[in-house]
């Protein structure tokens, strides 16, 4: 693995960590009140997008930041329609 | 602009659109109850790194998205520190 392979896999670790938090803090509290819907679902499409990008550019770190983060976002944009109050 | 980076480029304006409602929601409400710092911090963090792993790939599509996301996340984390209640 060359060093700039090294980069790109501790970006992913960082910014894939970065939601995990996040998802625990939410099932957690089930408080979605400061989570913007809008921005859970750009952010969803947006990281199909990056996967598609990384498998296209042969990126293994885009690829396994990508493939995490997207099941992530899902379980955020999930937890805001379920617990948002009606 | 081969198709490759028209992908990334579509990658790139949902990702960072996605920031952009969460930036203005919390800036109005100054609400950050359901916001995590630990996720705010290796976010910004993790950016940086993709940022830099951009650069190195020479992918304009990661350039441009990053240099913007990594503004936005040390706003939210700007907003979280300003306005948690002590």
């Amino acid at each position: 693995m060359d060093y700039i392979e090294t980069i790109g896999f501790v970006a992913a670790i960082l910014t894939t960590a970065a939601f995990l938090p996040q998802v625990y803090k939410t099932w957690k509290t089930k408080d979605v009140s400061s989570l913007s819907l809008p921005m859970l679902l750009l952010f969803f499409v947006g990281i199909l997008a990056w996967l598609t990008y990384g498998f296209l550019k042969k990126s293994p770190s885009m690829i396994f930041a990508n493939s995490i983060t997207v099941v992530s976002s899902f379980l955020l944009m999930f937890f805001k329609i379920k617990y948002t109050k009606k």
